[in-house]
Parts: structure tokens; C-alpha cells; sequence
């Protein structure tokens, strides 16, 4: 095995795994998003070479680059640690990237991680299921074609689904979002909790309802909670 | 504080957490589900009282008994560890021990945990969502109320939503919940992948289609994976 895709958290340094650490340890190239816990990148020798590749907005290194550098740093027979913010495979193309390994033949393995989506609502003290307020959680994207509208998910079934949403990078579509689920039937007082920066030293939560979710203003990253259990916690 | 409800993550030993695995190594008490990886027990200190509170079928030991030994351990100074399967806050019941907790006046704090719910899929080989084949994530239990009947949960809604479902101890429900989701208009094709001590080295994982669901014998522990991604990994 050569290149591991491993999950670097939600954001606490320690909040990564064993199983990362030990392969941060040992690595001969760390390729890293943007959004992961500067502090994991000490972990590695001091020979590693550490890849910046995140996705600053305006400088975007695209996804193929970042498939054709683990490719080509695989078949260098090097040690990689692909680390990734939260999980690899929730919203971090982790899918896409072991494609391309599988389809160069380069061996590699999938090291999960704590997910931002449900470890950020719990650093705001939101359980995102509590039995008799949510038997289900769903994580979408507010992130999908044009950043203003929320296409290619059906919020009018999920607002009809009734359990809690969590939406990762949602804060530009909000009020589309929150106008959506309002039309779904989801009664306006439900409640909301944006959580920025979650399980770090800079978290903020806001917290607020669905007809009003329009009007809470936190820069990204942050994390958007929607259903009875964002009351909790408060 | 004195209570730490702490993720133990979906059964690989190495994917406790580097908190999780400091918590155990400085415990006093470290009270435990069923379903954790037993080899975390060993990283506790000799001295450290061990307390298995699994629900065994046909033995539960009530929620409400889980909660007063917690408070009860908190409230004599010890550094307990509450050790929960997958992450606590995941259909892990620890909403309600933190509530109780909060009740009684006892510090606590949540370590979050990699969760069962994408943890197991992606040991599988199965990405939660992926460009192009799913835009949101579903976690949801199989039991709720009367075994047998998916009751409590918008099975309808969630069908029509079209992301993937990851359904938690759904296989006793199995057949109903496939029925459900037939009705809701989810093709016969969609692809099913049922996965058995996922992470572990007994996983099992079986390939079938949203018809065939009902005919996947697997025992518990076993999570069900619904939608196009259940193919990956293959």
C-alpha cells in the first residue's frame, strides 16, 4: 500500500485517529486540503515533503491535478498520506480520488475520520439524532453547480423526511435553503444552529430558526444544523 | 470535569481517536457498550474499574440505570470514561446520558468517535456520496419501536430524496423498509450492500439490489447501504 487517504478530523488536532497519526509518522509525502489542523502537518519527518493543495477560493488547484500528483507520488513507490479535512469519503471526493489510483494501479487505503458533520454540531452540544426529536440525520451540501441555489438535491423531500439536516458549505444558498424547506412544511419556528469553526479554539454558534436562517451571518467554514435538536445544547 | 462520553469509533481498534485513547489511559472508571473494540479496555490502567453496561438481548440493562451509574461516578470525583460504540451522539443514546448528567450537575464533555454509519461503508469500498451519484446522506435506524416496522420514519420521504440511506440495525426490518422504499418510486436496480463487522477482521460484505434486500441473511452487527454508490467498491 502506497497512498492513504486518511481523514484528518473536524478540525481539533486531536480528534485525528491512531491509525492517521501512525501514518503521518512514518510518511514521505503529506499532499493536504487547505481546511485540516496545521498542527497534524508536524507530525511528519522532518524530510516529508508537505503539498499544499487546497482549494483557496479564486486559485483553484483542480481535482484532476490533485488525482494526477497522488498518481504520480504513488508510483514513485513513496509512503503518501493523502489527509483530508473530516472524512475522506463525505463530501471529500475521496470516491473520485481512489478511482483514479484504482484506474492507475497504484495500491492505496481509505482511513476514515471523525466527520465535521456530525462532530462540529456535538462541539455545540447537538446530538444530530435524540430519541423522540430525530430518528434520522441527513448531511447534504449547500455546494452543488451554482453556489446561490441549492440544485441537485431534493430539499422538498428532505424537508418532508423530518429528521435532522445537516448542510456542509451552505451558507451562500441559506435562503434558498431555508425557503425550500419552509415550502416543504417545515414549520418556521423549527430550529437552527450555525456553527463556524466547529471543535476549534475560534468556534462561534449562532443560533436561530428556520424563517430567519437568511439573516445569520458567519464566513465559512461553518456548519448548518436544521431540526428540533438544535435547540439542545444551548 | 469527570465524565467523558467518548467515541470509541466502529471497531478497528485504531480508529479511537488520539483523545479517546488518552482519556482511557488516564480512566478511573470506564464504562462500556457491548459493541467496542475490546482491545481499547487494555489501554486503561490496571487500577481502572471496568464496567460492561451492554444492552445483551434478552438482558438490557435500562437506559435509565446507564444513566444514574454515570452520575453517580461522576459525582464521586473519579475520571470516568463513558465508551459508546461508533460516535455518541449517532443513534448512541448519549443525548439523553448528557442530559442526565446535566440534571444531576456533573461535568462532562463529548469526544466525538469515526462513526459505524460511513466508517463501515468505506471499508467497503463505498463512499457516502459521491459526484454524480449522490448528493446527500441519509443515517437512520431499522429500530424503532416494533422491530419489524420502520415506524417513526418518513421512509416515503427518504426514498423520494434520492441519496444514499445508511440504515443501522435495520436487518430485522429489512424487508419492510425495501418495501417502503420500492413504494416511494426507488427503482428495483438500486444497488444494496450490506456489510457485517464492518472495519473488523470478520467483516463481511454482501452485494444485492433494493428487491433482493429482504433475501441478505446477515446477523448483527450489520449495516445496510441503499442507493448507486452501494456498487463502488466491488
Amino acid at each position: 500500500v502506497t497512498v492513504y487517504l486518511v481523514g484528518a478530523g473536524p478540525g481539533d488536532p486531536e480528534l485525528l485517529t491512531r491509525r492517521g497519526a501512525t501514518l503521518i509518522e512514518k510518511a514521505d509525502v503529506v499532499i493536504h486540503d487547505r481546511l485540516i489542523p496545521q498542527e497534524l502537518l508536524s507530525l511528519a519527518p522532518s524530510a516529508a515533503e508537505i503539498i499544499d493543495v487546497g482549494k483557496t477560493p479564486g486559485q483553484p488547484r483542480r481535482q484532476q491535478e490533485i488525482n494526477e500528483l497522488l498518481v504520480a507520488r504513488g508510483r514513485a513507490g513513496r509512503e503518501v498520506v493523502r489527509l483530508k479535512g473530516g472524512d475522506p469519503f463525505v463530501f471529500g471526493r475521496g470516491g473520485e480520488e481512489v478511482q483514479a489510483l484504482q484506474d492507475a494501479g497504484v495500491e492505496y487505503e481509505v482511513v476514515p475520520g471523525v466527520t465535521s458533520a456530525f462532530a462540529v454540531p456535538a462541539a455545540a452540544g447537538i446530538p444530530v439524532t435524540h430519541r423522540g426529536l430525530s430518528a434520522s440525520v441527513t448531511v447534504v451540501t449547500g455546494r452543488t453547480g451554482d453556489p446561490s441555489a441549492p440544485g441537485g438535491v431534493n430539499w422538498d423531500a428532505l424537508g418532508r423526511a423530518g429528521g435532522t439536516l445537516v448542510v456542509l458549505m451552505g451558507m451562500a444558498a441559506r435562503a434558498a435553503i431555508a425557503a425550500e424547506l419552509l415550502a416543504s412544511g417545515r414549520p418556521a419556528t423549527t430550529p437552527v444552529a450555525v456553527v463556524h469553526w466547529g471543535t476549534t479554539d475560534r468556534q462561534r454558534v449562532v443560533r436561530s430558526t428556520l424563517d430567519a436562517m437568511a439573516d445569520v451571518d458567519l464566513p465559512a467554514p461553518s456548519i448548518i444544523v436544521i431540526g428540533p435538536v438544535a435547540a439542545l445544547g444551548g
